[in-house]
């Protein structure tokens, strides 16, 4: 099976090679644990390796984005971002149109035609969608957010995209997405004595085999940094 | 009582000789605890024993199924993969037909006929349902839940059908599949001295005695391993 | 007041001597803890006692129950089973007819006439209901949970049957019937120093004094032991 | 102000002479915890004084009742009971009629008649009603309890009758019946040192001084017994 | 910005002064924690200032209050009291009539008028409203609470009118009113080596510095005590 | 990117010089934690560096405000507030009118089209809305509430604005404002060896590095005050 690297070192390590192509994977976290971070790691590391890359953005503008992955000195502007964020000030959400595609409103059926045309017309092998916790909201009844993420995540995967799908960890309760990923990657900040420190783990990986402990982490100037060697009480 | 061996040495053990055959039993976890393995070593291990098997995935597609069991080395092509997943894109969930069956809509009452043809024609005597908890989703009524899961168990049990139903655990209520099975396998991830560790222990199990702990295991590139005569804190 | 032996030696001393005969107790627990076989513990010493016994199935069918009480050595032919599990793979949830009584929709009413027929033709003195939680789920509106729970319980004792009833233990909420009922006993698992013990607590029995201290118990080739003497520390 | 002796010597003390007369107070706990004997206390209490009692019971039978306070060796034979459990086998919950009242169907309006009767017809003075948990079942509406205990505690007061409104424990949520009442005492079962033993405590008492603190009682062969001047730590 | 004393020493010293004056104040805690009693020493305090007192009870009876004030010694005849409980025993809520007002069913709205019309013709200088929580299972939505709390708060600000809202701490969600009110005075019973203790915290005052510890407190003879320069752990 | 000062030289500090300029973020807290006063640090030094600034009041009136500042010994009388509380006494929320704006109904559309008049008409940079909870109960279904927030986040970045966005905490549940906003400031108390102690951490920021640990801060009659080389153990 091909391997897609996440383009964080440390990572890859865990991942005894990167993450297994053409699946779907969850990046979960709280707020400010690094999940966008990560997935533009992902993304650029693509770019490096052939891999045409789409970030599909609910929450953040697109200028933001590329000016917070200045911040690391990366240059993000060959991956192309699709900005789906509500127009301001008008409570409406519609779907940009580019010349393909007609503005539409916002839900699942129009997002997954949008999608199609991407990657469809750009070629498109990495996806990064920040975040699926926003797509399931737009379900219009919860007993569809099953089938709806499970139809998503296998039209990614018919068409050979490996996917990163963000999702905003709320609570103690573990979220549908878990399951029906192939990986679930959770990015945490523990406490130890006193102290603030961030982790990773992955939680599940199928089809490999791949380091199970939590490992630390740091979001540097540079990105995110994981230490595959250190343990969380070092 | 005929015994149904799952397949892995350590937990047969447990098991005092494996399963009782012709019965349904629940596996649950979290995501990444080894359900789905644990489910095709007793697949596998049954078409070793001459015993006809049926995987019926809903989440995952079955090319992904076979590569992810290739890792370990093993050899699926003779066990039986109903994929149920719903559609790519569409948001649509239909059920297979092959030959026998028109494509369908997925409920309860359909897939219960699809599992009555896939158990006559080619004669099935081993099944796992992966998972239970998205069949529960498509009871109507949270109080169908119980007659429905109850008619599904003793439809499979009538037809001496060994069934494992995989069950994903989202928090600390205890599912009702587990009162209604006839024997519940949990498989954990508990942290000793700041170190992942797995575990399986038999919750309940009816009709044998059985190893009460809670024992380690592993996930290795032979699949699942189990330590029955090692304590968790060893 | 007359006292009803449970058939566990250990139980007996705590309860001094048995249960209150003619009222109804609920036995909780998690599942594997024990509870069916309590019950069957007391309906096969209510036939040495000549007692008639009724055991009425909401979710095991009857040849499973014989074959799992074979496992101990048990004979309980003597024993009538009442099996109200849903036909297999139907979802309908049907009474069975066996001459005295048509087949009926299941409902709470009609249960209370299946049983109330029962009681009359079969002179039963004791009555094991596996699982009053599954009867819960039958009431049309949460408001009639109480009623019909309080109106069953009287049923049975103004016909003088002494009645387990079942009760799947989901949480840490206390659950309604323990406060109807008129003695609640608890099965538990508890972790001691790492090891799994099972344990046996009478948290409420009125009319009589008992052993309020919690009590190891193993579940054996010779079904429940209780060790009235002995501290769950030991 | 009149005070008012609940008959259990060592809560009396901790009350510094009894509940002030011509209120109501919550009695809460799980189930077991002694909640229904203290009441019936308080009521042969009563009966000693001079006072006529009323038990109204809302799920166990009356003559269950006396058979359970004679196994303290008391005559209850002076307190009225109002037996207003539902039915036996009917699933109708109706109010008693006895001379002065037909039949009811039971709701708040129905038992507030009803009571009213009963306190002038037989000069009643002290009131146990069992449980007030099951009469809040009765509101119609969420926003109909505060309203509607309010409405009964009052009526209860301006007729100079001193009440226990006995309350079910299900969980951590304080009651909004302990709210409301001008006192409130709690049973419970704490563990200390592996070993279940008995408490009470006032949580609330207007209009009068007490003892604060958490205090052991035991449930003996004449009744509780409670220990004000031991600490639970003894 | 003018300050209004509380009336007890500690707490005052604690507000390095007292409240500040026209404001809306949260007093919270659970049932007999001593919210009501602190209300009264405010009141009591008003008058000894010149400031017109308005108590407006929404559960216990007039008589009651002026019984249990009684007991601390007080002569509570100069507050105005507000009873405005439900009638006994009719489960109708309608607000009294004293001259200037017909008898009004109790909403929102109707409360508001009547505490305008006492603030007027009284010349109302400070305000206990006990409880805020039954005010607030009034409002038509949930929705509406904000809203109508807001209005009421204002309203009272607006008549330089200073306020204590009695708030019933029902679990660990903290109340709107707390986000809403000037100030939260917060009382709880903490358990310090097996013992209960009273304590008194501010968890929130604008406008001026105050001691932001908790402190020990206890309910003697002469009401509430505070002991500002002691911690809980002496 | 441009930065903006906060005001509070150790959170500035911690901030590595500020937040970025023209970007929405949450400041999170219990009653009392001070997120009102950090909006106004914010604001002041606003108006000190040539920013004109909005405070947007959904709770407290304006004159309040002001009264609470003056505390600080600040002049905030260039700072323009908003005062969108509801009115006293009449339950009914609406927007007030100044000239350029009629009296409007409050809802999200119209503060909308509030906000942007103020921006457009006083050329405003900096803007605290308190609070953010309150906006996200105006909106008519829950899954409204993410389209409305990032709508007007959206909105707020596009016009240049740089905004705090006040969260009240209730409990444990992380909110969505959290996930959306770029950054996530969190005012906590916590107890250290029995002393309530004042923390401030910043749980997320994009787009710069920041100091990840919580550091203490006292709110002293300067305001606040946030210590950045000290750690809360100190």
């Amino acid at each position: 099976m091909r391997r897609v690297k996440t383009g964080i070192v440390g990572l890859d390590k865990m991942l005894l090679g990167g993450l297994i192509a053409a699946r779907p994977y969850v990046i979960g976290g709280p707020p400010g644990s690094g999940k966008t971070i990560l997935g533009l790691h992902f993304l650029l590391q693509g770019i490096r390796d052939g891999i045409n890359g789409l970030y599909i953005s609910l929450s953040e503008p697109a200028p933001e984005i590329r000016d917070n992955m200045g911040a690391f000195g990366w240059d993000i502007s060959k991956v192309r971002i699709l900005d789906v964020t509500p127009e301001g000030g008008t409570g409406v959400w519609v779907l940009p149109s580019d010349g393909f595609l007609e503005s539409m409103r916002f839900n699942i059926a129009n997002l997954n035609s949008l999608i199609s045309t991407e990657i469809t017309v750009h070629r498109i092998g990495n996806i990064v969608i920040d975040s699926i916790t926003a797509l399931k909201e737009l379900c219009e009844r919860e007993r569809d957010v099953r089938v709806d993420l499970l139809s998503l995540m296998n039209y990614l995967s018919e068409n050979k995209c490996t996917s990163l799908l963000i999702s905003e960890s709320k609570g103690e309760i573990v979220d549908v997405e878990s399951f029906l990923a192939r990986g679930t990657i959770r990015l945490q900040t523990v406490f130890v004595e006193g102290k603030r420190k961030r982790s990773i783990v992955i939680e599940k990986m199928r089809g490999t085999g791949f380091d199970e402990q939590a490992r630390p982490m740091k979001i540097t100037e540079r990105g995110i940094e994981v230490f595959p060697s250190e343990s969380l009480l070092e």
